[in-house]
């Protein structure tokens, strides 16, 4: 048997008691980081872009768009969601991958959801399974994949969306086999469209066509056995050193889900620790910005290969920009999804203090480390070294961090109590009947046009 | 200007005067051609799965599922469209690239049409543009984008699709710059589906991103403006040798729709001068099928790469089969769909005579050629050389075989009368007021369920 038809196996013949506790567990703080994400990203241009072009030929289904009052079918729910989700650059990251997980998965889920009844334990032994396929399908196609030019939480996240709606579906292991195919035959998504809302649209995709590719399986529509592993498959094609092995290697006894991260901050989790610096800065009370002369970072070499953007002209731009992030965090101690907009990137005090902000890549570094030092007009230094970000495997975000950028962020969309009732039964999911109901919570009473 | 943009220029600013007659009167060739295969492939099990999984979350827009009685949105009714134009392998080739440029490109636009009026002059303008863009695209790729294992129908058919309908949708320079954008990013499709439904997923989601993609640009949903160029854009990404330079070379010059091909045959185009070969043996009455000892075929490398399955076990198969391909044409002495089945491959007289059948590469022979030698069991040869295959570049269908063809096809899913009142609709396509009148006229009535 090959590995993607094993892997389809894993997917929909693991027992529920095989899945460990903590996993459901981190699979709900995933689900409260995610919702949190699309509430905070709904009523962005970008969302609003997607529903105005594509919601005239929405079927006349009845799934939420997270914190807004539209109703559509479930596979343009997914579509969505996937964008909201992932539109303000906060949703979670898989380290070893770069995978944003929850985007692809979530959106697919929540939206079939609303169309077909899950349980609440069946939701989220679903997102971890979602989570699994779309990590491990990473891993596969290796760092030379990212490299190439590929988006992965695009390529990857179909799988993902697949095989979490796949197990809701119950489906079979030859149906299974078929969905991942049918995914792995879509999945797409460039690099060359970051700083574009094409990124948003990455997840969105993944998240429909997984949910579709579902879908079409249990309808019998066929694929290769072997999407994954064949000649002409999905990890030879889209890179020059797959690593096909990692694929199950340790499948059932490692869950990827343990291994995913939470943002504090709104842009490129390349930049947390570079964030932290300046917060720290700033909280010191002895880096005034007014009398800063240069800023010098150290940082690990994928800061300016992915945000080394040094004129960001939109708010986009600027979550890819390492010297705008760090200017803002040190003007306000801390960074806001606010402060990634087109007015932000403009204002003339934070335009000033990126330009003396240096960056010199260290080889040697981790991800999630960086030191910076202050000069200061008057001559003096002030240095700062962050051993691992906030958010980090090395220093998690709490539940109550959780919940803390979940209001923050749901308030954008969702009146503060409507607010913090859907946040409660987030975390209640493992309890409830009907998984869906969470997507109701999640938005807007619908008006009847 | 980078390439992408000078690309989505041309598309939205050439006038129709520039357009020369004879391209939009190919662009009606293909119209006939692609709507015949449409009509074919309406009730194919490929067709019939996807409505059955994907029609209950379609829009209530009134576009047609050619040849069913079905209506859905225009974004749905692309996508099934472009499924049911390539199932039976039976539908257009530019040789240069191997692309089949008629399913993402009409498929898309026949369904925009019914939403979105236009009138047959744009169409076939529109159509020609997509056409142009698809084959441009898939030059500037290469051989090795074919070669890594990508189905170039798939992706490059996405841009045809959103230069078809962004012409159509008379999109500004910087919209259809990010159409392109927007189809880049979802381009895909592995040719390790070759033998499973998925093949013919791909033209059908490459019209439905495509038109997706005219639609969110319209709507201001922005992309890369360098997706096709750029460092980490689609010929980069996706190419080891792309040649990036033949993407405007003499572009509004040379018209990429004069140099599509008609296929005779409903399999892959790489056999047919074997099959005409053997039809000329069937006909010579020289070459008795029992009498056979042994077929020699000399062809392009091609075919044996691309159609060198011994034992098909499916109909679909069947189409990758040299060997079931040329066993049954000597048998029957000709080429139908019909010969493409389940139960076709699974014929003992044919599993008895493909056995028989040997095929050398011969690397210096054209695509288009082949040459047979039957061995009698008496020891009597029979040889024959086929210089340009029906259907190729050299030998061209005439108006009339294509006529003949759309009507063998057509009678599978319209009564015969409106077969023939739907064909002479398609002729006239240039004289219409309204384009999408058509899709009515190559659809059953609807009825209400």
């Amino acid at each position: 048997m090959g590995i993607t038809e094993s892997l389809a196996r894993f997917i929909v013949e693991t027992d529920s008691d095989a899945i460990p506790a903590k996993v459901r567990r981190e699979a709900t703080r995933s689900l409260v980081n995610w919702s949190g994400c699309a509430l905070g990203g709904a009523n962005h241009p970008a969302v609003s872009a997607a529903l105005q072009a594509l919601s005239p030929f929405a079927g006349p289904g009845r799934a939420s768009v997270l914190g807004r009052s539209e109703r559509v079918d479930a596979l343009h729910a997914a579509l969505f969601n996937g964008i909201s989700s992932h539109v303000l650059d906060f949703d979670d990251t898989h380290p070893d991958t770069l995978v944003h997980p929850s985007g692809p998965v979530l959106s697919a889920l929540l939206a079939l959801s609303q169309h077909h009844p899950v349980n609440g334990k069946d939701f989220l032994d679903a997102t971890a399974m979602g989570i699994e396929a779309e990590c491990r399908v990473a891993q596969a196609v290796g760092k030379a994949h990212y490299d190439i030019g590929w988006h992965v939480t695009g390529t990857a996240g179909g799988f993902g969306a697949a095989a979490a709606c796949g197990r809701a579906l119950k489906l079979n292991p030859q149906q299974m086999t078929w969905a991942l195919g049918i995914a792995a035959t879509q999945a797409a998504g460039l690099r060359e469209m970051f700083g574009s809302m094409c990124k948003s649209l990455h997840p969105g995709k993944a998240a429909q066509n997984g949910l579709g590719a579902a879908l079409l399986a249990q309808a019998g529509f066929t694929s290769s056995m072997q999407s994954i592993e064949g000649p002409r498959g999905f990890a030879k094609v889209t890179s020059t050193q797959p690593h096909e092995e990692r694929l199950l290697e340790g499948i059932g006894e490692r869950w990827e889900a343990l291994d995913n991260t939470y943002k504090p901050y709104a842009c490129g989790l390349v930049i947390h620790p570079v964030i932290d610096a300046c917060v720290a800065a700033h909280a010191s009370g002895k880096v005034a910005p007014g009398d800063v002369e240069q800023v010098m970072l150290y940082a690990h070499p994928l800061v300016l290969e992915l945000t080394g953007k040094t004129c960001p002209t939109t708010g986009l731009e600027g979550k890819f920009s390492v010297y705008h992030a760090a200017a803002m965090a040190l003007l306000e101690g801390r960074s806001l999804s606010s402060h990634f907009t087109d007015a932000a990137v403009a204002q003339p005090a934070v335009v000033a203090l990126r330009d003396r902000v240096k960056v010199e890549s260290v080889p040697d570094m981790r991800v999630d480390e960086a030191r910076a030092v202050f000069m200061l007009r008057d001559g003096t230094r002030w240095a700062h070294h962050v051993e691992h970000a906030l958010g980090s495997l090395g220093r998690p975000m709490s539940d109550q961090d959780l919940s803390q950028k979940f209001m923050l962020l749901a308030q954008k969309a969702l009146p503060v109590q409507a607010a913090e009732r859907a946040l409660q039964a987030c975390w209640r999911m493992e309890e409830l009947e009907n998984a869906g109901a969470i997507a109701l919570a999640l938005s807007l009473p619908h008006a009847t046009p």
